[in-house]
């Protein structure tokens, strides 16, 4: 079975329960914790014009684009982020809603990479937004969500790192430093190559700006007292939460894409082995560009994707253990077991009872014996399993666990399972 | 904001959370009775071979495929319908599970059909497969699932009728009236089109076969008594759950894909003014044909969609009624309101301290007017407000329904929303 043809295309992936479980797992998490933060889900298409991402993304977004034309000979591409798409709803419903807007948005995005460790060509996405606030409030409680999602799942203040970055300073830098305002974000976006550039082609790069990576390395490691105004007024908000511990202002920091401005982080493992889990920050000018100017609203969001976070659960005992937990199989409360054939309709009729009350119930789709029943009642997890045989309406119950056996009438059975 | 740039493609929706809303409430109500039934949920890639569809599915599938060439040239698709994957994944995986297999998929599929009402290029389908299990229990058990998620979202049977069909009944017809084996399935396309064809269309059709529109109309009206006893041992499961009122024989239902085998059926709006809500049926020899014949698994399915379902929610007084309650606002348990600036730290405290217990909170993320904080959680549908002032650590709750206040200490307050 290993023929091409049984196979999904590379960076895509089958997910069976047993693989599925784990979506489930972290999506519950995501929606939880987001729920706790007040904030609703929205979604956009799967695919988007083209143009959506040309337009404001700038990096190397557009050359991994799964990009094509429809039938109706449409530019069209498989969205490779989130971002683009909630500018646009923003921007046309910007009056149907409240300020600050508090939304998240959980599903697959594309891109066109060489797969690898933590990297697919299908991913899911968390992706988290606060617009129409521009305080350093909206910042603190995007980060305070962040922490939490990983608190959620079991990670420790040991385990991963949040390193919050201020695009400003850099500008300030910048100007300091005589780079020209147009010349900017390619300073920026040296910056952000820094950690992965070799030694020799960042000193080059630098050069052209005038400055030397020593002198770029040295800010970064002993940033001036004061220099982040927001990422000081940030830390005095998650102080107050009791999540000061997860962050570290680390100015290496930029993030790729051209539209961000102000604050910005990323979350890694501590031990920094591999690719980031989470990224984002603020993107206050992005609507007004997506709107030619006719709409201002400051914004600030990150997204959290599933690849890198599953290698890291796997690497952190804590979080391997809760999800081990979870992912227990369970995929009922009770085995409705069949010991005699013509008590098919009674035992049919109990599931639908017991259903109907929202009991999760198994039953034999045809006939086979009792012991594979029972072996069957097992291995699916069940709390319960009820042997219906010619002794109906007394029905035994055992319970998986103990292997205890009680019999009983079936009203009592349905008393038992259907709390009033 | 009409401008062609802020809109999404044609047929794909933005779903900003008010319009999400009703898919949180389809997909609850799907995974709902899924897992009252033991199903467990699984995944398949967005994107797939386009062969996988070319292969099995016949009918208007392949014209209707969003189908391109990647960066590694090769020919894929968006998926059209998830039974392909499915069949993939089973073959490839047959021996990891016990058979059978209950699984169910939520997510979207592509076609790339003229948009219209209950159709759209990106639509979501609810997926619930039953795979090695030939036996008329497995047909019965799908049936039944399928009818319980009609009946969760509030549909009565006055609201919906599943019109069930045997193919089997339909290729004996064949061969009585001297149909050759392989025009059979042409025969089939034509039964299948007789509701949508103008009876003279029908009529010439039919022609080739050697039978009449009559005959065939006859035939379905007064199918002879006895002629599918598959569906009758089904109809008899069905009884004993007490669901036999929401089905009814219809020969006239064949389905369009050539895969299918044995009983096939779809659910309609009783006025059948509307698409089918639901559609599927035995598909017994699907992973022979994948496998070349080397793995043999009987099966069974049915796909129910998100569009055709919300229009008739909304044409369903009871239905639109639960489904109303269900989406009415509600993103918080209790909003902090803050009276004095000085106290945001001990109000983001408390926050934290009841996020941590799982309580959904909102909290201003910068300083507005007291007036304007409890218009918010009125609006919020927020169960309570706490107003944190300069009395700090004492509190005035107010209850959002009865507007009712009562003044209590923060270790109160805590107690109060988390129960021990």
């Amino acid at each position: 079975m290993s023929d091409a043809r049984y196979q999904p295309l590379p960076g895509f992936r089958d997910l069976a329960p047993q693989e599925y479980a784990l979506r489930t797992y972290l999506y519950s998490a995501w929606r939880e914790v987001a729920h706790r933060y007040g904030f609703v889900e929205w979604e956009a298409p799967m695919v988007e014009p083209t143009e959506l991402y040309l337009k404001k993304s700038g990096g190397e977004l557009p050359a991994q684009l799964f990009r094509f034309k429809d039938q109706g000979d449409r530019d069209i591409s498989l969205r490779p982020e989130l971002t683009a798409s909630l500018g646009r709803i923003v921007s046309t419903r910007s009056l149907d809603y409240n300020k600050p807007l508090k939304w998240y948005e959980i599903g697959p995005c594309f891109r066109y990479e060489k797969p690898q460790k933590g990297r697919q060509r299908e991913f899911v996405q968390f992706n988290v937004d606060i617009l129409g606030e521009a305080g350093e409030g909206a910042d603190a409680e995007l980060l305070a969500l962040a922490i939490d999602c990983m608190r959620k799942l079991g990670f420790k203040e040991t385990d991963f790192l949040v390193r919050v970055s201020d695009r400003e300073v850099w500008l300030q830098y910048a100007q300091q430093h005589g780079i020209p305002e147009e010349r900017t974000q390619d300073f920026l976006a040296v910056i952000d190559k820094l950690e992965r550039d070799r030694p020799e082609v960042s000193e080059e790069k630098l050069a052209i700006f005038g400055v030397t990576r020593e002198q770029i390395l040295e800010f970064i490691a002993h940033p001036p007292v004061g220099v982040s105004p927001r990422y000081d007024a940030v830390l005095e908000e998650l102080k107050a939460r009791g999540l000061a511990d997860y962050v570290k202002m680390d100015l290496g920091v930029v993030r790729g894409l051209a539209y961000y401005t102000g604050l910005v982080f990323e979350i890694f493992d501590q031990a920094h082995s591999l690719r980031a889990i989470a990224g984002g920050g603020r993107y206050d000018r992005l609507i007004s560009t997506l709107t030619d100017g006719s709409i201002h609203m400051p914004a600030t969001g990150f997204a959290m994707g599933d690849a890198v976070i599953a290698h890291l659960i796997e690497a952190c005992p804590e979080a391997r253990a809760l999800k081990d937990a979870a992912l227990q199989p369970n995929t009922c409360d009770i085995c409705l077991v069949l010991a005699a054939p013509e008590m098919r309709a009674s035992m049919l009729s109990l599931a639908a009872t017991l259903r109907d009350a929202g009991v999760r119930v198994d039953v034999p789709l045809s006939w086979s014996k009792l012991t594979k029943q029972l072996r069957h009642a097992e291995r699916c997890g069940a709390t319960y399993a009820a042997v219906i045989g010619a002794e109906y309406p007394s029905i035994e119950l055992k319970c998986m666990a103990t292997h205890e056996s009680r019999r009983m009438t079936l009203e009592e059975l349905i008393c038992e399972l259907i709390p009033h």
